[in-house]
């Protein structure tokens, strides 16, 4: 990272060919198998037929550790992608520091976060195995749009259920996913039996985080007479599209000494951590690693390491995470891509061998740090991605302290062009600071469901 | 244009050194001068020393063909440009045309379009000034949160009026000039004295259109005690920022057949097509250039090419320009940037000597051209970039029909994350497709103000 310049933009060229997975890397015993969620016995490929397309499965089960990345999906990365790394020159003026600061900026694709670098490829190899149809969920929209955007390109038809309050409250976003092509309804809804048995539920979170995590793995094959269907299951979270994430510049080169992301399920934080982390793991470099998550929605920093179905509704395999509990339904708060009750198994498993440091933080200092960096590099971030630039002015803050030049470098996963709302309210002084207390320990514990230790 | 390439990213470096100034370079007779508002008799630098700090005054009246950009406006550019320069290939497989056609994107910047390209140096000249605070006026929120980020940068006080139609049903663009820290009026107020001459009008489009032209011109030395002052006149809208904002990469060795972008003032059209149009004006290239307007508000397609004022109330000076009537107020459209009464004097200029051919589109069709672009190409425009996007698509379909491979290039010249609630009319069927009649043409017509010819 050459020290005169503030932006960086590769080549097309650049883009990268392959996926790193860490799965062989990682210390100690294997990742553990998920489960069965009927016999709780270790699942194979072949209970993620029904699920899956063969070309995800294969890399969802690769010992690999680099996997190619299909010429069409490189094709359609094109797009928005090479996405670009700043200096953040003005922000370390203001802090008056001596760390440098980088930052990896996403929203520049078309979804406006990081979110079509796995749906993109989802889409695909499930068109490529003769699917016409993808349906899915989301929470407060970015992922709908995101694999509305990734459908349109393919030709697949795409149907999106959206967490009631977020439908009733976010419209632009639910406009995005209709300007693409798909359709949307409101969930819970009466179309699908998980619809039904959420009903009652006043906003829709616990039906929405369900579907949201199975993503685009439920599809069905005679969309004509079944589109409304969106009852199959999902599996390993984010854990492939970690993989999917990653390997993105040639900067592999430089040596950060912190690399920082938010962590919602985790895909985001390992598109941009993995490939250091993989140096690390090798021990060809010493990178520290910080996953930044909100205080009210605690998994990593409070969570128990165990198995737990990946939906709220207990449909998914079993999966070796932290996690506050299935049907764990986080207060209301303005980063909804960060309300997942549990993480990515890869990104668990890091921050289990103590690789990754996980750092809680309250919704108004995130406020505050996205304010400040709005001011100074002037992107107004995503909800999200203010966790992240949080934890990067308190890096930067110590460094000051500490009095050395770290490099710092972080994950900029969004814009905040559909969050503006929270920005009034923070501005006015109005937005809510939720914590996650004792008591709400105490009850997560209590909700864990039955599953074999984790070996 | 290398053919295997999709998207073009050129290094920090190449952000150019100099602004382009066609002035000197215009055909026929030099560009007649602005007019005093009072004795009609040609305005000076001495006229413009009110309104105006010196360094963008000597950009005004300067005769040379090239204006070095200050090292302080580069360094703000960074922080989003060099932007890319897009193929767009799946637009092409789509129209099953022979052209290329090419897109410069515009929405990477902060505020989402190319306003900043000329914000970030007005701020910079006021701030070097000595200027403590920038006063202005906006639209739909596209400059005033331009302006805003801008004057974020460079410490800089800054108070926005919004016209009341927009203030109250945009209030993410009211939330993102608050983010950078400016202050926001619903315009018309009762805190300037045009504003209560104007405060029947319902919407307030009358007062928004003479302050959104005035920008920031309208400054204020002692803001402390004068904070709601907004009373000074402008000059020349946007004929510098026209020059400010152009030979923007190296790919002018390439020769495109057509540059189309859509007008509003001009800044626009001006930043994409005057280092192309130099070169046909200097007898090197043949590019042909279209301008595209909305048939709404038709300046350069059935307006007269007279002096009129630049702004709704009539305090600017006056400039020679295709015009409406600078109290024509548009009906309401989406294309809130494109509702402009007249054009820059430099941009009408060029309509006049024939070497740009302007075209009217319906509201519809521009939306239609739209979401074909958001499904092939990913990026959902602006309103106002879609007028560009139909003009290419109209060249397309030419090529098609005529069977040649012209290269076009347009500049997308904002992302549309704030017109979604237009483009769900459009999509549901109930976009409004205004245009402008014969009356509307006798209207303007008798409106005009007394002036001299133009010689």
């Amino acid at each position: 990272m050459a020290d005169a310049t503030t932006k960086f933009l590769l080549h097309e060229d650049d883009i990268p060919t392959h996926w790193v997975n860490l799965t062989p890397d990682l210390p100690g015993a294997p990742l553990p198998h998920a489960l069965h969620p009927g016999t709780k016995e270790p699942a194979g490929p072949d209970d993620l037929t029904p699920i899956f397309p063969m070309g995800l499965i294969m890399q969802e089960v690769s010992p690999e550790p680099e996997i190619e990345i299909p010429e069409e999906v490189r094709d359609a990365y094109k797009l928005w992608r090479p996405t670009p790394l700043h200096r953040a020159r003005r922000l370390e003026q203001a802090l008056d520091t001596p760390a440098r600061i980088y930052y990896k900026y996403e929203g520049v694709s078309p979804a406006g976060s990081h979110k079509p670098n796995t749906a993109v490829p989802q889409a695909y190899e499930n068109a490529k195995a003769g699917m016409k149809k993808l349906v899915t969920e989301t929470g407060a929209g970015q992922w709908g749009s995101s694999l509305a955007f990734a459908c349109s390109l393919f030709g697949l038809e795409c149907e999106v259920f959206m967490v009631g309050s977020s439908y009733d409250q976010k419209p632009y976003r639910r406009s995005m996913i209709q300007t693409w092509g798909a359709t949307v309804h409101r969930s819970p809804s009466e179309l699908t039996e998980a619809g039904k048995s959420q009903a009652s539920h006043p906003t829709g979170s616990l039906a929405s985080r369900s579907r949201r995590r199975s993503r685009s793995r439920r599809r069905i094959r005679t969309p004509t007479t079944r589109s409304g269907r969106c009852s199959t299951t999902c599996c390993c979270t984010s854990r492939s599209s970690a993989r999917r994430r990653s390997r993105r510049w040639r900067w592999q080169a430089t040596n950060p000494n912190v690399v920082i992301a938010c962590v919602g399920g985790g895909s985001n934080f390992a598109g941009l951590a993995f490939p250091f982390a993989r140096r690390v793991l090798r021990g060809e470099a010493k990178t520290r690693f910080v996953a930044a998550e909100p205080a009210a929605c605690p998994t990593l920093t409070r969570g128990v390491y165990r198995y737990d179905f990946g939906d709220t509704v207990g449909l998914t395999p079993l999966m070796p995470m932290y996690t506050l509990g299935h049907d764990f339904v986080p207060p209301p708060m303005h980063a909804g891509g960060l309300r997942y009750h549990g993480d990515a198994p890869l990104v668990c498993a890091l921050v289990k061998a103590g690789v990754v440091e996980a750092r809680a933080y309250r919704q108004n200092e995130t406020f505050e740090a996205a304010v400040k960096f709005s001011r100074t590099e002037g992107i107004i971030p995503a909800p999200e991605a203010a966790h992240a630039i949080r934890a990067a002015i308190q890096e930067a803050d110590e460094a000051k302290e500490a009095g050395d030049e770290r490099v710092i470098l972080f994950n900029l996963s969004g814009h905040g062009h559909f969050d503006l709302a929270a920005y009034d309210a923070y501005l006015a002084g109005t937005l809510e600071d939720p914590e996650f207390s004792e008591q709400d320990m105490e009850d997560a514990l209590a909700r864990l469901p039955e599953a074999p230790a984790i070996a």
